[in-house]
């Protein structure tokens, strides 16, 4: 299709909107795609390219296969926040080199963005926005408008400057449109601006946009000068690599690995799992310490893995449960007080189901002095279990660490530990009890 | 404050955002909203209305104490969406009281929202959009739309309607300024709209908003008439339940109750911890199958909980990922070759722990048969756990099941039983040569 028909083609290819237009070019082979590059202008393609996602892993390649020129004019013709997110994956000297054949003013906005440290409002926000003076009509903002429409990302939004280009107001464009074109521009524009400042955590933009319910919010300095816009779609991807990282450490896996090959897959996977299992050794020297209450009442092994994994089941519930309340933290509940409410929810849980455990068991093995052994340390293992799930990540957000590296498998194993070590310290005290012979 | 200078506080009020407002309201107690009802008016009120998150439990209880007149004109203020999502969680008599003292257009257009279904197209989009005819200039169009936009929750997209009502075309607000104002709106719209179908799931709804960065998108039935649209806002809601269910599916607790109080979190949670304590006690029984085997050598109880967890979180990584395969859908993989690669990772990742655990029971024990005879279980059992981790959620998708049911405890659970089964199939097969006394 690419090579026969080039003008045919391009009629087709440019009716497709731009996200179809990226799905097409991401399954073409490579010498397909350098042809499309003689097909397409630098404009075309930085079109498209804005819609492939930025954790595509061959961007890099994409860039490195075209012709420099080619590549330098599609960054500048992308939105500036997305063509820092291709450049940030080069090495120092290709971005040079790229920057180097750009105008002056975009190269200077894409030096400055790679500048903020990742994760930060000033690494996501674009600098396509529209920014007006205050002493006008709004007949006049609307030319103005006009003028700059095309280049800017999210035109919904009109940010209004005093002289010393700090940050006065804001008109939305239905304002701008439904007011009286004489009206000045500063006796319509809210002065209440909600604004994040270029240094702020990229999920507490997040939480703002999501809060207000905007669809895009102004970035400023310290001195409010306004630096750029972070427009929602950005978000809805904040949001999700937030959901995604959360997850992850739920599972002890990064989930980001879904088309992944096997190999890697697994070479992303062992780490964890040989972590844990170095870890689940001191269960199993645990129990080996107590071999000779094992070989006296070999029904206590029976028991184990039943009460390790209950306990492991309620630790991950009580996990899951703080790693939320950490990502949407509620006002109403200090750290003391949301362990305390675990506390309480792990006695609860550990009764019931420490009472189910001890009549099943009394009557199967006819035993109920057995049966209230495993009860108790059921409960007690959940207790500590459902304590331990919530206070574990609460404790590495005080001290400053990532919550999700306290992960739910780390927590089973840790949990494995603390009840083998209740349950056999509560079995040896009765032992005598229930072996009679 | 709301009491001593009604005026004043109006002023202040008014001047928050609506988010502010909102948060504000939601502090107030009872005697101080009754108060605040008489000093705003409805349309104030349904102003910050639409910013209470529609989870909140205490609306249907607003809504109660309101005089029901207030009460319904406040709902025709909100956005339909908005306003259908509280009437959701009211009864019928009160829902119809209501919906009686509407305007009759609002009241048709509510009663047509509240028939779909839940979690679909139709039941979370808003009919406030702004519809034109093709044939008319852009100025003409510009001035039907400077009449509808107060009362259109989005103006950036304006849809274009042909003669029967069908969506002919779509303009956004940029191209309709950008543009000379004689041309015709047929000239310049954009034909080929992306659309969904009212009756589509909402997620199919927010991976086309997510692909194609829209910040919304129309809604039409099956003749292709547009019946309301979709904004992005709604999108992050649905994106957020999304991952909340994942995310609680992976832990089988209903994470929605973060802020709960700890015994119903104890009542939310006991029925998954009882029915995996069911579980749970069939590996018990099978292990109690096998306690002639234990008592002649005790030392395999050492490694019971080691074998378990180990596989356990082999099967929780490889669930996590099955189950984010299933939310984001690879083209290239189907079901078959995910698992095909899945056993692949498990073989590899079996292979290598495997060989590390004979080797340091091996030094520790002294005894390689035993060490084998562990590494040997540990591999079969990491694998046949991510085969059932990445087998059993698709299949429950198959099965038109929601795959969060087979969540990260079911499958631990479900990996005791296997493991403790190969385990000491295993050991069975070899003890004659590991117990010398």
């Amino acid at each position: 299709l690419t090579a026969a028909e080039p003008t045919a083609f391009r009629t087709t290819f440019l009716e497709l909107h731009s996200w179809e237009q990226a799905q097409f070019f991401l399954g073409l082979e490579q010498a397909e795609r350098l042809t499309l590059y003689t097909v397409l202008t630098a404009s075309e393609v930085g079109n498209f390219f804005d819609d492939i996602d930025d954790d595509d892993q061959a961007l890099p390649e994409f860039l490195a296969e075209m012709p420099s020129k080619f590549a330098a004019k599609m960054l500048t013709e992308m939105y500036t926040d997305n063509a820092v997110d291709i450049l940030e994956h080069l090495d120092k000297g290709t971005i040079n080199h790229l920057l180097a054949q750009m105008p002056q003013q975009s190269a200077l906005d894409m030096r400055r963005l790679l500048h903020y440290e990742d994760e930060t409002a000033g690494a996501i926000m674009t600098t396509e926005f529209i920014a007006i003076a205050a002493d006008q009509t709004l007949a006049a903002a609307m030319v103005a408008l006009r003028a700059n429409a095309a280049d800017a990302e999210l035109i919904y939004y009109v940010y209004v400057l005093d002289q010393a280009q700090r940050l006065a107001g804001i008109i939305s464009l239905r304002d701008l449109i439904v007011n009286d074109q004489q009206k000045m521009v500063q006796e319509i524009m809210n002065e209440r601006v909600i604004s994040v400042q270029v240094t702020d955590d990229q999920e507490e933009v997040a939480q703002t946009i999501r809060d207000y319910n905007f669809y895009a919010i102004p970035v400023t300095d310290d001195e409010n000068r306004l630096l750029g816009i972070i427009t929602v779609d950005d978000i809805i991807d904040v949001i999700d690599d937030e959901a995604a990282s959360d997850y992850s450490g739920l599972a002890g896996v990064d989930v980001e690995d879904t088309s992944e090959n096997p190999l890697k897959a697994a070479a992303k996977r062992l780490p964890w799992l040989v972590t844990l299992l170095f870890l689940g050794m001191s269960t199993a020297s645990l129990i080996n310490h107590y071999e000779s209450l094992v070989s006296e009442a070999s029904v206590l092994a029976v028991f184990i893995s039943l009460i390790t994994g209950t306990a492991g089941n309620a630790g991950t519930q009580s996990l899951a449960v703080a790693v939320r309340r950490l990502a949407f933290p509620d006002q109403a509940r200090t750290f003391l007080s949301s362990l305390l409410a675990e506390m309480v929810t792990g006695v609860v849980t550990g009764l019931v189901t420490g009472v189910t455990i001890t009549l099943v068991v009394g009557f199967w093995k006819h035993s109920f002095i057995l049966g209230s052994v495993i009860g108790l340390a059921m409960c007690c293992a959940i207790i500590v279990a459902n304590l331990a799930g919530s206070f574990i990540p609460g404790l590495m957000a005080r001290l400053g660490f990532d919550p999700a590296v306290a992960s739910g498998p780390f927590i089973s194993t840790l949990s494995d530990l603390t009840s083998v070590l209740i349950y056999f310290s509560i079995a040896q005290y009765f032992v005598t009890s229930f072996v009679q012979h």
